[in-house]
């Protein structure tokens, strides 16, 4: 038996515009997937996936049929498709193309809130999977492997930000394929959740549209671009005052690019008015999580008072990525 | 007796980025001021500004002294700040130093909420008291006037496009000292008042610390100007549903250079929810109103049950100007 563990992320900076070849900060947080794999010798796999969400639900299935379940099928692929990814990129690393397993997974990040809960089941399920095949990946190859778990599960549409952030811990660069650590002070987030999640798919073409109609979307683009490349230079000086700045105006370059809602607009006024350094939407947009920068408990309470928002919890920058958990 | 009213104002885009010599377009709205101006021989000034503001006062003048009220010295100035203005216009056009006037004033335009009730205050005023001397200003001449009395009220801060879109009505487009008339269709805007008022200056002053500060803030105060321009196309092909698009974009552009509030922010969702073509906050932000567009009754509807907005109502584009009153 093995069991590994990953982050899961929020956004410092520049979402959406690194779709565009900008750069982003992606932060991990510490709040994590935990997943225990133990090979069994039939070949067949079984997923407990109790504490992953609030119904919870186990599946077992092979090769040779559907899953046997009857859950939401959007849920049973949430959850497995990533095993399954992980699954076969272990076999593939240990070279051993027809182990079974038993894999138990436990998260602590909500589920489809764009806190980068797939990534760090990939991560932590090809760490533990192919530890217990007695094989030990480098940190880069484990996220090169998540990616590739995501870029299929998402039909080639994965960013490599949220592998990378979730493998290796702390705060990372991403611009392009480039992805590389920062060096980082520690950053009191806080994060508000409205319950729901937009439509990722959506909101980047959505993005896209307006990119392609207008000159001045394609400038607020660039806009996030600049700001990011200013934020990292305020990461390097521990500058928190400067980030919670560059937070709330990425807040805005962002909402002009129509990418922000009512309930994330709500929280985000919350945080600021609770004494926040800063606060801006993560993510994709369109509902989901807040982060918010904040040393006090303030921006917490207020985010529990506030209409829309369903949970909110700290979760401070994680320096660690991957984590073995079995001692 | 002479009587002449005045539209108030709503921007329709660019506020803020005018500053820094990009266009904006304010639009005159069915919201007037009134104001009611009798000669008297002493040479002193009576202003009855009963309807001005829910608390209402009557002040009585000379130039030998202070005037005889006791309310906020803020509200007298408000009110009388403009109108000793206009009377000053007034007796320098008709060439008449000594002249005294009885003022009553009336105003449907909420007063301090940014949509420009101290220029219709004063175009009216103008208008009224220069031809209860005899006196005909041209519609130009009157916005020029009026603008010279919000500058030395506002300490030179003042811009001409208040003055010059109440005094012509409609549509307008202000490029620095640069104004004129755009063809419009008719616009359903929806006003929604959170009962307060930014610092005009302050939230001035921030914008250009951010301005000077990051590149990124330069860049967005550009992207504005380059979205007002794309407006003015949209005016002229009577695209409502382009310029409600436009709106929404120039309300995240403004929350990233800072200006936008907690209550603007939830009003500006509550009329986007409720199925308005856009919607934006007018004038300098940090509270006070916002702007939706809706042929419908729906936004009023929403906002009138928006935790913030203490008033809402309709009131379209108002294609006439100053106007008199007196048949």
């Amino acid at each position: 038996m093995a069991v590994s563990s990953a982050p899961g992320k929020v956004y410092l900076f520049g979402e959406h515009a690194v779709v565009y070849g900008e750069p982003a900060v992606p932060c991990a947080i510490e709040r994590r997937a935990t997943v225990e794999v133990s090979a069994r010798s039939d070949g067949r796999l079984r997923v407990d996936a109790g504490d992953l969400t609030l119904d919870g639900f186990t599946v077992e299935y092979g090769g040779d049929g559907a899953p046997d379940v009857d859950v939401p099928q959007s849920l049973v692929q949430a959850a497995t498709g990533y095993v399954d990814g992980a699954v076969a990129q272990a076999r593939d690393a240990a070279d051993a193309p027809d182990v079974g397993f038993d894999v138990a997974i436990e998260s602590a990040i909500p589920l489809g809130a764009g806190l980068g809960s797939s990534a760090a089941v990939a991560v932590a399920g090809i760490d533990a999977a192919t530890r217990e095949l007695g094989v030990e990946l480098s940190t880069e190859e484990l996220a090169e492997r998540a990616y590739r778990v995501e870029r299929e599960v998402q039909s080639g549409e994965a960013s490599r930000a949220d592998t990378f952030c979730s493998a290796m811990g702390g705060a990372v660069r991403v611009e392009g394929d480039d992805c590389r650590q920062l060096d980082a002070p520690n950053l009191p987030f806080v994060i508000g959740y409205d319950g729901g999640a937009g439509d990722t798919g959506e909101l980047v073409a959505s993005v896209r549209a307006l990119r392609e109609e207008y000159d001045f979307a394609a400038d607020t683009v660039e806009a996030v671009g600049d700001l990011v490349r200013r934020g990292e230079r305020a990461l390097d000086e521990g500058d928190i005052a400067e980030l919670g700045r560059l937070m709330d105006v990425n807040h805005g370059l962002l909402s002009a690019l129509g990418v922000s809602s009512r309930s994330l607009d709500a929280m985000v006024w919350a945080a600021r008015e609770a004494g926040a350094r800063g606060a801006k939407l993560t993510g994709a947009g369109g509902g989901g999580c807040i982060v918010a920068l904040d040393e006090s408990e303030a921006s917490r309470t207020a985010l529990g008072y506030t209409p829309g928002c369903v949970e909110s919890f700290r979760a401070e920058l994680d320096f660690e990525g991957v984590r073995r958990e079995d001692g």
